[in-house]
């Protein structure tokens, strides 16, 4: 019997990965039949072309998994598949494809939710992670709202960094904010009016219209969303976020903010501050959090350790007025807590000894430079052919395209370069009254995004000097 | 920790006054820990923009009332205070009630979430953690659906474990059952009619009416949930648990199996196979997994590590038909991914380790042991007053009273007597057909479980013989 797999050297798919799959398929299916000799290693890359070694990679994969028998210096065998499972049918082909990693492509990828892992002391992480494990047992699904622990922590330092008032009882842990705004939806009665900053964090609105929200654009100018705004259409619940607004990253100022607390006591609304990167800030007076300033209970804090610490980890916390505590903890306890709590208590242990803010005092030195890096080679890559905006804090920037280039050309000629930025577009509900890109910088070392504002400049050269 | 005083550089009290009342609140509320560090006068003379003056003039006064030590050459820190916490107001009172945590009154939880921490392999566990941290930097959210590596892992041994057939492409890992049911709701319209077990899992059943789903119970015999049912009602998706109902813990047979996939083709509705605990069967022939027997795609399956390794490590998952994998991957997008992917990559590694698999083996042989234990304490020391529902599998029975007590009147009793049971009335819609009280013993040593069944016979002594 011939065997001849088929391979699509386009593919984003590796090539041995192809071959895996069709082995794997053709044995599952039995159209392969126990004991089939496997064409040689040899053979077959001669027959499609490829290296020896990637026939070899597929084959110790098949091996591995059990689909295929090596025996030495006769060659590969397909092996039997117990006879009363079902084959897998070939329209699930085409999910595997989706699967499988990609080829690292030396691609600059400025996304805006990465962070730098080099610095993290994983050695002091680790410990707290070892000693979480060993000091329990983890046999329940744990508190609904977190373990008390982490949220004791969480009370004191949002309370010293960031101007918080809270107690432990507020608190609730999740899974990243979305999970937590998830909670919080479940709560909320159908269409109820929900403003949101025009621009804004489009993850969070689209979480609302998942949930058949009614998502009211919010306009705001450099100070913050308008309070007129607001009166005009007086949403039960308006969405912000404050210390670097998302994408623009302005951060309110201190009228803007009391106003905001004003219409909220008056209308007898909630606000959501999501103070997603509040640790970085760069420069100028650091300002109350909303929730601090905040006499009546109406804000909703969310805050993340994804920045300040590690993506991966998938933590953050709401902290809710007391209105609000007893129906959400009620929709808590449905969803059950969605943090581990081995990696709460590491976390809570990672905080009391002092590692975390050892960690964010040295992130935000390092992001700093980064930033200064970034903003010089802008400067002097693309000089007066863009604007930069929001400069004064957080981990990303946007970069106002001053020639005449769709926010498409300007990232599709940025890829054909290698470099990955990031549409603005999204991020509006209605048409951006100008064209930008998201530049976020906190994953990449200060020589890759000198090298890649440099690919920008040689990706962009054409569409600047076309007019 | 980082000390941001907040100023108001518009009030009329003097700056240094204000630095003073914030250092004073913080140390006497102990938020400000005893020999913590305060930041320099320089520090704070730059994050603040006031003179170093203004700084000293408020340490000094702090240091004169005994608030702050002053180390010459080294700084100032904070003194002890003997004044705690400040009293919580009163709505918080409560809400931090529920934080602090329980002294362990000797109460023995028949709880069936709960499973044995004893024999859990922390060392060959914590191996894998490590290894993952090691290995991982986690500087991003991870894959959406879940980690490929860990998505093939759960393909091969619910293929060999359970029957079920898919590809790593079909499988979505969520930080517990009720996520994922959540992220498939986003995917479903309003009022969409759900079929659901009657009696059923109802935190399942809470979370389809939260996102106002139009649930519709669906009544069951010994053999499981009946077609005539399914047929009249019609239902667009129905929630089953075939290999251990819960409650009852009946177990699907073969043919009822098949009736249901019958209708579920016929009526191009979907199923929802719920195998919460299917690891655990201690008698009667294997029956493969409704997914399995499917060849057209109309089952989604959902599987949990809760049982089979720690509730606490909040990692379950779901195996969706192909028909539904688009709409269902784009709302995982949203919520991104819920479990840290190094804990995914520290299970992918258990589990290739053949640790998991081992351990299984382990804890199914363990809670067998224990199983027969509670049977035989029960027939002992309850007779027939009592009658055991669902002793083929699971972590679970049913305990039907056969003398007449409420459910309410058995528990308390219970209660009274330092037991924990658990009410069965929860997981029906409707009326209960008769009393019976819910008994996991999974978290129990042999030992507790003996003794646990001997204080329900003291407990509910007064209630057997009063008629």
């Amino acid at each position: 019997m011939d065997i001849t797999p088929f391979l699509d050297k386009k593919s984003k798919t590796p090539l041995y990965e192809q071959l895996y799959i069709f082995f794997k398929q053709e044995i599952s299916h039995a159209r392969i039949t126990k004991g089939t000799k496997l064409p040689s290693k040899r053979r077959l890359s001669v027959l499609l072309g490829v290296s020896t070694a990637t026939i070899e990679h597929a084959y110790e994969q098949l091996t591995a998994e059990g689909y295929v028998k090596s025996k030495p210096k006769i060659g590969w065998f397909a092996a039997g598949v117990e006879a009363d499972f079902p084959a897998a049918p070939d329209y699930f082909q085409q999910s595997v494809q989706q699967v499988l990693p990609e080829e690292n492509a030396p691609v600059i990828d400025f996304h805006q939710g990465n962070v730098d892992p080099a610095r993290f002391p994983f050695n002091a992480w680790r410990k707290s992670i070892v000693k979480s494990l060993d000091r329990y047992s983890g046999h329940t699904s744990g508190d609904p709202q977190g373990e008390p622990e982490l949220r004791r922590m969480i009370t004191r330092f949002v309370r010293l960094s960031r101007g918080v008032i809270c107690e432990p009882g507020q608190i609730m842990i999740g899974a990243g904010t979305t999970v937590l705004l998830q909670i919080l939806c479940l709560t909320l009665k159908h269409g109820t009016k929900i403003g949101f900053e025009e621009p804004g964090f489009h993850r969070s609105r689209r979480l609302f219209e998942a949930n058949r929200m009614h998502v009211i654009p919010i306009y705001s100018d450099e100070e913050g969303v308008l309070p007129g705004e607001l009166k005009a259409q007086n949403p039960s619940l308006v969405y912000t976020t404050p210390s670097h607004q998302f994408p623009l990253g302005s951060i309110m100022t201190i009228t803007r903010r009391q106003e905001l607390l004003a219409w909220a006591k008056e209308a007898n609304s909630f606000i959501i501050e999501d103070d997603y990167d509040g640790e970085f800030r760069y420069s100028g007076q650091p300002i109350p959090s909303l929730q601090g300033l905040d006499p009546n209970g109406r804000v909703i804090y969310l805050g993340t350790f994804s920045k300040s610490l590690l993506p991966s980890l998938r933590l953050s916390y709401m902290i809710l007025p007391p209105a609000l505590m007893e129906s959400v903890r009620k929709n808590a306890h449905l969803m059950k807590q969605t943090v581990s709590s081995h990696s709460q208590m590491a976390l809570a242990d990672f905080i009391e000894s002092g590692e975390w803010q050892k960690h964010v005092n040295r992130m935000r030195a390092l992001y700093r430079k980064k930033h200064a890096v970034l903003l010089e080679a802008i400067r002097s890559e693309l000089g007066n052919s863009v604007e930069v905006l929001g400069k004064n804090s957080g981990l990303h920037i946007l970069l106002r395209l001053l020639f005449p280039a769709s926010e498409e050309e300007a990232i599709s000629a940025a890829a054909d370069n290698g470099v990955t930025i990031y549409p603005v577009s999204p991020s509006y509900k209605g048409q951006p009254p100008f064209v930008s890109v998201l530049i976020g910088y906190g994953g990449l070392s200060e020589e890759d995004i000198r090298h890649g504002i440099q690919k920008l400049k040689t990706a962009w050269a054409p569409l600047i000097s076309s007019y």
